[in-house]
């Protein structure tokens, strides 16, 4: 099988980070299988955001799998009841929009979509500025993961190896934005605001609307992002 | 906190296995948070079973989370178009009936739930008679999991360790089947064909059916089983 036609599975939130991670997987010859999970978000218009990146970065196909995570509560992204923070991230200290076990479970699902597709490369966009607060979002977490994978599966036991790549894990997010542009990605495109409105529009104030803000204020990049 | 109101997660499928681990850990005095997940599979009777079996053996809750792995196909458990087999299991074959990352879903799924209720114990019904076939039913991968589990969680960054317990990993089914009824369990209440009708009556031919019949048989005791 030539590299031009390996097949990976790709996370794809909808966000800036995985929209990256699409292009950079392309730009290395995969096809890719993009994969987003409902899992009972506050923003479904990152969902919206993510079938319109999978489209515009050349997506073999884009699958949406819904679970209902919200029924566990514990998180701001999925508890109505829990505000979404605005007043910025505090050091060594997990936010309330951490969502238990969330990337272990987007990983599971991604490993069983992969092994359908006889597929050995994952692509998942967690990065170091998430990875300040996040459990999920470090690098033992994606090694302890890739281990689990090679243990887990018909494929694994048939001796053919699965990767987890997370090629964003060291850099940060001004490295991303640019290394994003230099591969065309559109991020007009993509959603990154816990709490985006209906039309995918940002409130600027929460976690995430700041940290990509100053992405591109560091990168020295116009913020192209849609506020309210 | 006395061991007696220990919380701890228990996934509960509905068959056999499960509802002995749930016996086992009730009497070992943790408060049973009880999780189907509702992956799709063929037999619907299975989550019915698993209300039936939770409530009979005084699990504090039980939920069920719906998530749709028949969208990947692959498997005769969750895709219409491949046959449940009925001519027995074959030696190191993996059978049609797994489904891919089935049991890396489940595990990651009850790790949230486990990390909402502050749960340090996850009880699992993995066993020695699936181990034949089934890659994630192996110590090895229940090890991953564990490992795993002790990196991607913000309980384990505040040093409280997850385990995850599965009694029935080295036990023959009449072991299991024995272990069970000691502690009251009710098998008629379970069901375990891979295509049990509407009422929950057993087709008597499939693999899961073959290794339970012949369970009830080694460990010397009547077979509960409803068949239709």
């Amino acid at each position: 099988m030539s590299s031009a036609v390996k097949p990976a599975v790709v996370l794809l939130s909808g966000g800036l980070d995985s929209a990256t991670v699409l292009a950079m997987a392309r730009s290395q010859g995969y096809r890719c299988h993009a994969l987003s999970v409902d899992y009972g978000q506050r923003s479904q218009a990152e969902l919206q955001a993510a079938r319109r990146v999978a489209a515009a970065l050349g997506a073999a196909e884009h699958r949406v799998v819904r679970i209902d995570l919200g029924g566990f509560g514990g998180s701001a992204l999925t508890d109505a009841a829990i505000d979404v923070p605005t007043a910025g991230v505090q050091a060594g200290v997990i936010p309330v929009t951490y969502v238990p076990a969330r990337n272990t479970v987007l990983l599971s699902l991604a490993l069983g979509w992969a092994e359908v597709l006889e597929a050995q490369h994952i692509f998942f966009g967690a990065n170091a500025v998430d990875y300040s607060g996040y459990p999920d979002c470090r690098p033992a977490f994606i090694r302890a993961f890739e281990s689990l994978a090679n243990v887990a599966t018909k494929m694994s036991i048939e001796g053919r190896r699965i990767s987890v790549l997370a090629p964003l894990i060291d850099l940060s997010k001004a490295d991303i934005i640019r290394a994003g542009a230099a591969l065309g990605v559109d991020y007009a495109l993509t959603v990154t605001c816990y709490q985006a409105d209906d039309e995918g529009l940002a409130c600027g104030v929460c976690d995430a609307c700041r940290l990509r803000k100053a992405g591109f204020s560091a990168a020295g990049m116009a913020d192209v992002t849609r506020y309210r």
